[in-house]
């Protein structure tokens, strides 16, 4: 009887090594869809007998060096919580900015996260991030398959706003901001039009490098009035003077303009816009010195136009609108972060959880895994053939492609007249 | 038989003349919730068996003297129409930024108006707007009595984002507001925590002589998380030392601080922080110079303290949210243009449809007239009672006054992805 029972529970310790943890953190800038793709590894993990608990690093790969972890099975351990941490904006575990060192000179702190995940019996990581994001879990499956590190599966979860990462057709966290930016233009279309005399607003949009986020102002034209857009990516040179004329051909015919601008347009020698000598120029007039792109075109407009002119920059609003959020980017960012799962579980180790668009109508997706290296450290930009010849609009590939992303609301959950989210830290 | 017929055509003319048409219009700055009071006009009147037609005039009280009028009988014609309307940010109709000439020195476009309404047959006219509307219809129906003109009854309908009507417990529009300013400061606390090291959040709304919009904030506080909040009001003398002061006490205990700024702030002189001493000083340090009221502080905790700091204008963006919307404040924002019909419809002229406060706790408010009057050209402040002490936090009262206003949730329709609005002009 005593032999027996022995037997139990060998045979319960070996299920027990079977088992293995999964660990998660996210990195880089906030997302309104982030903690869809934190619900989505969640509740795959849960259901995958392969792992016994899930846990979380808080602030990135910084929080799993200094072995700052959550318990996520307990602290998420309701399907209404999943739903409040889909909702919740911003990055529930924290977010760092943090470069591991180059592995050729020092691969100490490698080891030093492989030791502190063989500790906790991590035997998958899911790294939920943008590129370099995506770098780190290139970096670290690397040093695991080199050293033979066959027990710790390392998988990436894309994430960014600014929707540039390779490998993917569109990034979670873009279809919400997209859908946000476009709602606020139809907003502003309606405030422009709501005097009669003469009268421009400029907005700003984030991403340094690729202009997907002001190109989403496009979706918005056309569908509540006639105002016409000027929209300007980086992906084309910028002139200040042809910018003027733009504005100018416009108001000849109409009230109101609208444009989209994004922070990082810059002129054929890739000087940005406050670089440029004919923004410098503005100063003679005696205006305030300036600061954002938004604000050198507006007074720009205001010095060679004269005309009622505005700027607005939407900063940080773009990024962590829990209150409009596409329901398509919160499903699919879910279903990447389950993917990510799946393929941990599977084996693989060094992709990142990927899709594919089958079709655009009807909107199909498929999910897979790309290998980490076709995404760290590249960037993907608007097809210049999607922007129009005079490099201030867009064609309609580029509504097409944008258009499924933006479908379907979601909003937060409301607690007393105020949001209501999951915290994790 | 003959006599008969024209016995018959004479009383259906004197039951036609009986029946008079009301006309609406706009004014001032355009806010998320005026078209739910134009919506509860257009409601009601096609109830009240004494209104034939109702018309709009398009950009306020310039649109009547240009006789710029649609017929809203025929226009929103459905409860879609209407629910759409009332979902519709800006003013649908158009506004104007327009001063009636003083009626004492130059009463022509007064009998102008009046002209054109007896040739429409208007007996009703509701105009919605703010303080300087509300001037137009003190004038416009003093001028009627003055005059002897009894079959017009012209009857203010109130409008303002910044709360500052007197004659009336809160403001329609505000509600709607203050709950987006809310619910960002709720995201952004989000956002603030993402990261470890030290980070200052300052945010910037409109109202330049009263702080009420940018009370609104400190309903966040606390309910997502414990991020300590300054709030400056325009209410009480600011100074920028005390502020960085301020800044430093409260990072002495937390990473994260999100201030909320009038940008009207200004020092026991009543010079704006853009016309203080201290603010000019922070040029030598060669920062960009500055602009607004949230530039100056960023760059101020910038130069004088070093942390990560970020300023953000909500601009524009804070009057013409339509996609989050209080559902207490377009509720009463209908019913007060449905009680400004009532009034007019009842012989009333020269009252300003308002709304008491019966009571907090349950909810519960009182419709009514105020003498015009008593609401032009008069600003209604903050009570410094219910500011904190040092001037950086407001009190329980004005919690438990801003609380109901922002009850309830009623977001735009969307269509295909995007808002879809109903347009008028």
């Amino acid at each position: 009887m005593k032999k027996h029972q022995n037997l139990f529970r060998d045979l319960q310790e070996d299920f027990r090594k079977m088992k293995k943890n999964l660990l998660v953190a996210q990195s880089g800038g906030p997302t309104a869809a982030i903690n869809a793709t934190l619900a989505g590894v969640i509740k795959q993990a849960i259901k995958e007998e392969q792992i016994d608990q899930v846990y979380g690093a808080c602030y990135g790969i910084q929080g799993v060096l200094e072995q700052k972890f959550v318990n996520l099975t307990e602290k998420v351990d309701t399907e209404e919580k999943l739903e409040k941490l889909k909702r919740t904006p911003a990055a529930a575990l924290g977010s760092c900015r943090f470069k591991l060192n180059d592995i050729k000179e020092d691969d100490s702190q490698y080891q030093e996260i492989v030791d502190i995940l063989h500790k906790m019996n991590i035997g998958y990581f899911v790294y939920i991030g943008g590129n370099d994001s995506m770098d780190t879990v290139a970096k670290l499956s690397a040093y695991c398959k080199e050293k033979g590190v066959e027990d710790i599966k390392v998988i990436g979860g894309p994430k960014t706003i600014d929707n540039d990462l390779c490998g993917i057709d569109h990034c979670p966290g873009f279809g919400s901001a997209a859908k946000y930016i476009s709602t606020v233009f139809c907003e502003l279309e309606q405030e422009i039009t709501v005097y009669e005399p003469k009268n421009v607003i400029i907005v700003e949009m984030m991403g340094r490098h690729a202009g997907w986020l002001t190109a989403a102002a496009a979706l918005a034209e056309g569908k509540n009035g006639n105002v016409p857009y000027l929209v300007y990516l980086e992906e084309k040179p910028f002139s200040l003077d042809r910018f003027i004329d733009d504005v100018k051909e416009k108001l000849a015919s109409t009230n109101a303009v609208l444009v989209a601008v994004s922070e990082g347009v810059h002129d054929t020698e890739g000087r940005f816009l406050c670089e440029q000598e004919e923004s410098r120029e503005l100063d003679v007039f005696g205006h305030t010195k300036l600061s954002g792109t938004g604000k050198i075109l507006e007074e720009a407009v205001r010095a060679k136009i004269g005309c009622k002119v505005r700027s607005i920059e939407l900063n940080l609003l773009q990024r962590c609108a829990g209150h409009i959020l596409s329901k398509t980017d919160i499903e699919e960012s879910g279903n990447l972060g389950a993917n990510a799962v799946k393929l941990a579980v599977a084996g693989e180790s060094g992709l990142m959880s990927s899709l594919t668009r089958v079709s655009d109508a009807p909107y199909t997706v498929e999910y897979s895994g790309v290998d980490i290296r076709e995404v760290a450290n590249k960037e993907k930009k608007i097809p210049v053939e999607w922007i129009n010849e005079a490099g201030n609009g867009v064609k309609e590939e580029l509504i097409t492609y944008l258009t499924p992303l933006v479908q379907g609301e979601v909003s937060s959950i409301y607690e007393n007249g105020m949001p209501s989210y999951l915290l994790l830290k």
